[in-house]
């Protein structure tokens, strides 16, 4: 047994000064800059819900999904049983693509209610 | 005054089977299916949390914002001030971009709590 979900939503941001891109987004969706350094930031919302973290990157802009989960290989299994391909592993997570095209990531728990909120998957 | 928040996480899918879509999206995600139609399927959340919604669509798939809020053209121009450039009005929504190059849309609100949980910002 194993839990996942959707545990965070990076906006992905080329190159420039996070500082400017946490100042547009912070006060766009109303989330108080938070933790970070110059590569992540933080947009602290309301408890309980979704992390909003913004992160620079040197591909181009995108928004990606973060699935968070307490087994990265139970999890990254049961995404390829979906249809999902595992690209790479990148220090403490994996990179995958979904059938529809969309890159997105398995972390680990990144939320505080993670134990509580999560799906639990019986590992096969 | 008026209010507004992150209302949706929109996975934009390229052309193809929606259907077939939602199946990965909402196994993967751990979110029932809900309503939909052959350009739109709600993947029904916890209670309060933000709500995601698969599109098809015919630009290239990726991931997008909806803010939502209860008084679109004062919400706009807050958004404009804060930097954003309005790209078009779509039907009852209209689309943005932010100083980072991400496109998202304003919309009406889309989450049961909005009274309760969006910002609130006085016009100017």
């Amino acid at each position: 047994m194993h839990k996942s979900r959707l545990g965070v939503v990076v906006i992905d941001c080329e190159g420039g000064d996070l500082e400017q891109a946490a100042k547009f987004w912070s006060r766009a969706l109303g989330r108080a800059v938070g933790k970070g350094d110059d590569r992540y930031v933080d947009l602290a919302g309301p408890d309980g819900e979704l992390r909003v973290l913004l992160q620079k990157v040197e591909h181009p802009s995108r928004v990606h999904l973060d699935i968070e989960t307490d087994d990265l290989e139970a999890e990254v299994a049961r995404l390829e049983k979906l249809g999902a391909k595992r690209i790479g592993a990148v220090k403490r997570w994996v990179v995958m693509e979904a059938p529809t095209g969309h890159r997105f990531c398995v972390v680990r728990p990144q939320r505080p209610d993670f134990e509580s909120g999560a799906m639990e998957w019986v590992d096969e």
